[in-house]
C-alpha cells in the first residue's frame, strides 16, 4: 500500500491564515429559510421560539469555540466576532467559518425541541457562512452598526407587512403593493414596543455568555464594556 | 437610520472565487471525535452505527448541495468532489465549504437515533472542513487513494491494536508499544474480511446516491464508472 | 539594537503559492505607452525597432529567468508562460511577476541604443504586470490564441486607421468614424503582407531562445513544436 | 477569427485586492547583488554611488506612482508605503508590487551613468519585490523599525569586517572568523560617523520628495513628521 506515492497531494491545500491584528467576523445565514420558516409555522413577521433558538445556538457556539468576544444576530443570521490578537487554528480562515457554522447546526437541530416543543422539525437544515476581516476598531463598529441597521429596517418593514394582511385584511400582494407607495411614510411609523424588543439579539460574554438586547450603534453600549474590545481581552 | 453610511464595510470581503476548471475537493473532520467516540461508546475498532450515520449525512450533502459527483469516507472524516465545471454560487470557497459542513452536522443530529436508537445524543457535534482544488483527473484519483491509502493503513492498525486488547488482554500502552515493535509484521497481517468490508464507504450518484465498498486505487473503479470523471458530467 | 522586538511584523507575509500542476502565465504591459510611442516618435502603425526591442527584452527574461518555455507579445504587451512542474521559488506568485517585470524594465532602457540609435530615450519607462493559472493545455493555448486575435484585431484596425491618416489624408478624427461606419467591411480586409509579418512575435527554447512569427491559434503550430507543452519540459 | 470563443480564459484572473485600511508597503531586493556589486566594482563597505542612485530611483518611483507617504532604503533593498486609504487601481496587489519595481528597475539603468560615470553597466539587473499589508500606525513603525535594526546590524558588521580586511591585513576567512569569536564585542564597537552616516536613507513627500538620513525606531522622527501617518495624507 504505496503511501507515499500519493501523499504529493497535500501540496495543493492553499494558505488561507488571516491577516495578524485584524478583527475576523464570521457571518452564518440560513439556507432557503423562507421556505422553512413556513413549512415549520413560524409566526409572522417575529417567531419568539425561532430566535430565542437562534441565540442559543450562538451561545453554544461562543461556549465551545474560543476567543469569540462578541456575536450579533437577528432573524437567520449571526455574526461572531473573533479577537484581533486571537491564534486559534493559526487563524486559518477555512477553521474558523467551518468550525463557527458546524457547532452552529448541529447546536439548531439538537435543541430545537427545547423551543418548539411538538412542532417536529421536518428535515435538518443549512446555513452558509462567509469571513471579513476588519482593521480598526471603528470599522469594527461599523460592521455591527450595519447589520444593526439592516435589521431595523427589515423588522420595521416585516412588522408592518404583517399588520396590513393580519389586522387590515389585504393580501400579501396588496400589502406589498401599499408599501412600496408609502415608503417614506413608512419609515416614519414608530415600532410598538414589543416589536423593537424582538429586534436584535447580542450575546457577549464577561464571564459568561449572555444574550443582551440593546442599541450598539450609538456610544454608550462601548462605553459600558470595553472590554469587549480591549486589546487584550 | 443612517444605513449608508456603514454600508462601506463590505467592501471588506475578499473575492475567494476557486479557479475554473479544477476538481473543487472539501474535506470535513470530527472535532474532538475520539473523545465524542468514547463518551457515546463506539464499538471498537469500527462502529457500524457510526459508520452508517456518516454515509447517510454524506448522502443528504449529495442530495442537498448541487455538482456533488463523488464523495469518500472513513472514520470521522468525508471528501466531497464538486464537478470540473461546476458554476455553483460562482465557485466561492467560502459557499461550498460551508454549506457541506453544515449540512452534514445538522444532518448528524437529525439522523442520529435512526442509527444509534436508545444511545442518546449527549451533545451537538462539530465538523470543520478545507477546501482543496485537483487540476487533473489523475491529480484527483491520488487524492483519493490517498485517503483510501490512509484509512487501510489505520483501519489495519486498529483492528490489530484492538485484537490485542480484547482476546489477548494487553492493555492499551502495551498492545501500542507491540505495535511499534512489530510495525514491518503487522504490515503484512491479513484483515479479516469483516473489518476490510467496514473500512470504506464511497457514495455516489447515478440517477441516486448510493454508497460502496470497493478499492478506488486501482483502475477498475474508475473504467466501471467513467461517468464520475466525465468533463460534462 | 533591540531586533527581535519587530521582527514579529514578518508574520504580516501573506503565502502566495501557486497552485500545483497548472500553467503559470505571468503578461506585463506599458504604463501610459501610448504617451511613450508619440514622445519616441513611434512609426505608425508598427514600429519595427519598438517591437524588435520587446521581443529583446523577452529574450532576456528568459534567458535570465528558469522554467519559461515560451512568450508572446504585441504591440506593448508581453506574456511569459512558465512550465506546469515549475518550483522556481517554491512558485510564489510575487516572485514570478516581479522578477518578469523587473528584469524586462531594466532591459528595455539597457538595450534601447541597439534598436533606437540616435532617438534618446527621454525618461525610465514602466511596465505593470499580472499572474494567471491556467490547469489544462487547452486552456494556456487558448489563452494564447485570445492574445494573439486581440493582436490581429488590433493590427487590422490600426493598419486601416493609419492608411487612411497617412494616405487619403483623413484627420484621426475622420478616419476613427469612417472605421466605426464601417466595421463589418474593415474585418474583410486583407492585410498586406508587411504588416501581418509586424504582427507577432514568438520566442521560445529549444536549446536557445529564437524569435517566431506563425500563427498560434491552429493545431500546426503546436504539433510541430511538442516540447512546449511536454509534461516533462 | 472568432475572438469570443477565446475570451473564457479572462475569468482564470483571479481578484488580488487588499484589503481596505491597511498600509500597504512594497519591499523590493536586488536579485544577486552579491556578484553584481563585484563585477562592478563596488567600493566596501558601502559604495556612496550605489547608495544615492538606489535613492534616486526611489524618488523616481514616488514621483511617477501615486499614494506613496514614505520609502526607506539600505544596501540593495527599499520598502515603499502607500497610504492606508489609497484607492489606486482599486488597491490591487499585483499592480502596486510589479509597478513599483518595474519603475526602480527601468531607473536604475536610466541614471546609472549619472552615478557611476565611467564605469561601464554590465548587463541589466534585476530586482524582486513582495507585498505586505499593516493594519495599524504601530504595526508600520514596527515594520519599518525592524528594517533600520537590520540595516544597522548589518552595516555594523560589514563596516567591522572590511576593516579587518583593508586595514588589518586579515583574508576575508580570517576576518569572518574573528567576528564570530567576538560577536559580543562586536556589538560594542561604535561605528565611525562616516559609516553611519551612510547607513540609512529615507525619501519623503513633503511637497516634493526628498532623501533623510536620521533614525525612525524612535518616537522623535514620527512627531516632527506627522503627516506621514495622518489618516487623510
Amino acid at each position: 500500500m504505496a503511501k507515499s506515492k500519493f501523499e504529493y497531494v497535500r501540496d495543493f491545500e492553499a494558505d488561507d491564515t488571516c491577516l495578524p491584528n485584524c478583527w475576523i467576523v464570521v457571518r452564518l445565514d440560513g439556507r432557503n429559510f423562507h421556505r422553512f420558516s413556513e413549512q415549520h409555522e413560524f409566526k409572522k413577521p417575529n417567531d419568539d421560539r425561532a430566535l430565542q433558538l437562534m441565540t442559543k445556538c450562538a451561545q453554544t457556539v461562543m461556549q465551545e469555540l474560543e476567543d469569540i468576544t462578541i456575536a450579533y444576530g437577528q432573524s437567520d443570521e449571526y455574526s461572531f466576532v473573533f479577537k484581533k490578537k486571537s491564534r486559534w487554528f493559526k487563524r486559518r480562515a477555512s477553521k474558523f467559518m467551518t468550525h463557527v457554522v458546524s457547532q452552529f447546526s448541529s447546536s439548531y437541530v439538537f435543541y430545537w425541541k427545547d423551543y418548539f416543543k411538538d412542532q417536529q422539525l421536518l428535515y435538518p437544515p443549512g446555513f452558509d457562512g462567509r469571513i471579513v476581516l476588519y482593521p480598526s476598531n471603528q470599522n469594527l463598529k461599523d460592521y455591527l452598526s450595519w447589520r444593526q441597521a439592516d435589521c431595523h429596517i427589515n423588522n420595521l418593514y416585516n412588522t408592518v407587512f404583517w399588520m396590513l394582511v393580519q389586522r387590515s385584511g389585504l393580501t400579501p400582494v396588496q400589502a406589498q403593493d401599499r408599501l412600496q407607495v408609502n415608503e417614506v411614510t413608512t419609515k416614519k411609523i414608530k415600532l410598538p414596543k414589543e416589536a423593537e424588543e424582538k429586534e436584535v439579539e447580542v450575546t457577549r460574554i464577561r464571564t459568561k455568555v449572555v444574550p443582551l438586547h440593546c442599541d450598539i450603534i450609538g456610544d454608550q453600549f462601548w462605553e459600558e464594556y470595553p472590554e469587549i474590545l480591549a486589546d487584550d481581552s
